[in-house]
């Protein structure tokens, strides 16, 4: 009895220590996955970082909603030959479920005289999920 | 007695039922304000809406930070003729003392050849601070 109050007890305490008190430390780990997944050109898998009901907000183009829509948009980027270089987190504000994010990113992108090096900025709002977090909206441009 | 109980919980209940339950109304107020200074060239009150630790993510530049560079930036951009036709939120998610806005924008920009309308989105991080919202972290890009 005294071991199931115990277990009861770490089960109770683990989620909300691990979800709420260290939001920065899954969306850097998200982070890292959703790079790699980019780089191997793995549409899918990135859209899978994001929200159902998330949208994009991209430089130069409408805004994109729904996963689906944003599965196909980071498969054309990919498909193009941009490979992200760096991106990381430079500060999140979490609050419950929601988080603010500002990051940055270097990206190579390839044009007819070579690969060019593109430098940018993005805040992203991230969504709790159960167990993990979400990308929710993403808006970026470049420096 | 009942005088004075009435006035202390209509006191102890506004400020809370304004201030966390409204941060929409809040933030929709403070942008009709914001673009009512940049079109009448005041950059100061422009970037007092803005918390003084608060950062700039703009298109085609480095991160601006801090109130004073803030004010800089906008004084140069309504100076340089740039005008807001339309600025306003499309979805607020606020949590405790943090709200995330998304929203969208018209501006029209004068050049050689004319007036541009330029259309685009931002995503803009809020801060409560006391009985007030203030401008966080704030980026856009155009369509």
């Amino acid at each position: 009895m005294h071991k199931f109050i115990g277990a009861l007890i770490v089960c109770t305490l683990l989620p909300t220590a691990s979800l709420a008190g260290e939001p920065r430390q899954h969306i850097d780990e998200i982070l890292v996955r959703f790079v790699a997944a980019f780089n191997a050109g793995d549409g899918a898998t990135v859209a899978g970082f994001y929200a159902e009901d998330a949208s994009l907000l991209p430089p130069g183009g409408a805004r994109v909603d729904g996963r689906a829509a944003i599965q196909a948009f980071w498969q054309g980027a990919a498909d193009s030959g941009v490979r992200i270089d760096d991106l990381h987190a430079v500060e999140v504000e979490a609050r419950q479920d929601i988080a603010g994010e500002v990051g940055v990113f270097t990206l190579s992108v390839p044009g007819e005289s070579g690969v060019t090096k593109v430098v940018g900025k993005y805040i992203v709002i991230w969504k709790r999920a159960g167990h993990t977090w979400q990308l929710y909206r993403d808006i970026w441009n470049t420096d």
